[in-house]
């Protein structure tokens, strides 16, 4: 049998050449979104909404009864409770409650993925990355590690984790695609010294100035908070997902 | 004094996130377009008029008695008489001629920067790499290196080349980009083994089918063919431009 196909995609801007029929696509914001999310489910939290607006992330909190969270320069949101920040997010505060959480890029990556056709949506960062490549490895589909980016540019942090899936899954996919090759490769030469690496990105920068650099360092943690954040499309909000393991080197 | 920008864009798709006032463009196509277009100039050819369609290739090349040139999926095109390859303009055959070429991705690419409003266009690959560093070192001006890649998909070559002039230039320029930083490090690491590395990349499986294992090797030659190619929006072609020489580290 033929293995499925894997493609890297770097960003939202580029979507849209790849087909996501019978396709996993995988949406990573690691700073911070998609960490955030991972953190909150397996602390405990029922579901997470990811929303576009602040005002639907004011509505729907208030009809759920949920916690509302978001940021926009590295400050919470004027009308909502709370921030991105995956340390805001312990079990003592998060277990059984509903977090709507707004964001932009992530939140636009997953609807865009959605709207091509995508047959199932999931969000990946280090913080998680053995429970994506077990679910992706069991999925049997072609996959897209989707690169949330910075308002469509390029960013490293995204494409390293991107980097860090393809290295353990690239053997059960056929990849013939550049953008997987290189982040392979980048992940290969900063796996040791990540934590350090991720210093010289312009994400940090414009992240360390508001003090979270104890959490960017999280969320460049390898299963942190290993869970599978599953999109219902039914219901709008992403799930924790029971994966069966499969052998995945941990390199 | 402030020093000038430089930003890398991975993709003609994200070409209209970056502000291209006051800029100097370099458009790069190392597999083959721009190398191409390098070796003829520096073989004698008066200029090369790039054009997107094969009947505007024609009827230019009719009207102005010139060399008409392009491939599509590694064959001569129907109607033109000469391929994609460096290797077909050598001098005896380009020397005071003028040539027409037709190219998918990388002609698109310089009109699109135009379109935008690129102060200036020069299209640069490993075989002008000298000429290109001492024209953006000399000129002053914000700089976008702007990869080709195929069909808007991300390729490693082009962005080799990036990395190549990132990691002679970068003391001079501002570089708050990710993409600069990744395809610096990226070309650091397979600097030393570039002709075998290319051949992992998606073109060279597309090309090396058509016997262009030699072609390609060539354009990563560095300096092969050193002269650098200046667009003229009013003749609309590229001439050989006399660069200044400035103390470019050739590291």
């Amino acid at each position: 049998m033929e293995k499925p196909t894997l493609y890297t995609v770097l960003s939202p801007g580029l979507l849209e050449l790849y087909t996501l029929k019978n396709t996993v696509v995988v949406v990573i914001d690691v700073f911070r979104a998609t960490s955030t999310i991972a953190t909150a489910l397996k602390n405990g939290a029922n579901c997470v909404y990811p929303v576009a607006g602040i005002q639907e992330c004011i509505d729907k909190g208030k009809s759920l009864g949920a916690i509302t969270a978001g940021e926009r320069n590295g400050k919470v949101i004027e009308g909502l409770l709370h921030g991105n920040s995956p340390a805001e997010y312990g079990s003592d505060f998060i277990n059984g409650k509903t977090l709507v959480l707004t964001t932009t890029n992530g939140t636009r990556l997953l609807h865009m993925a959605l709207q091509q056709g995508a047959s199932q949506v999931i969000t990946g960062s280090f913080v998680n990355i053995s429970s994506v490549c077990n679910f992706i490895l069991a999925s049997g589909k072609n996959v897209i590690l989707a690169c949330s980016a910075w308002k469509d540019r390029f960013n490293l942090e995204d494409s390293l984790f991107a980097g860090a899936v393809v290295d353990r899954v690239q053997d059960e996919f056929l990849i013939n695609c550049d953008s997987s090759l290189m982040v392979r490769e980048m992940y290969q030469l900063h796996r040791t010294d990540m934590k350090q690496f991720i210093r010289q990105t312009t994400h940090w920068h414009r992240l360390k100035a508001f003090g979270l650099e104890k959490d960017l360092e999280f969320c460049v943690t390898l299963d942190a908070a290993d869970i599978l954040p599953l999109y219902c499309p039914e219901t709008q909000a992403l799930y924790p997902h029971r994966v069966e393991k499969r052998t995945v080197l941990n390199k």
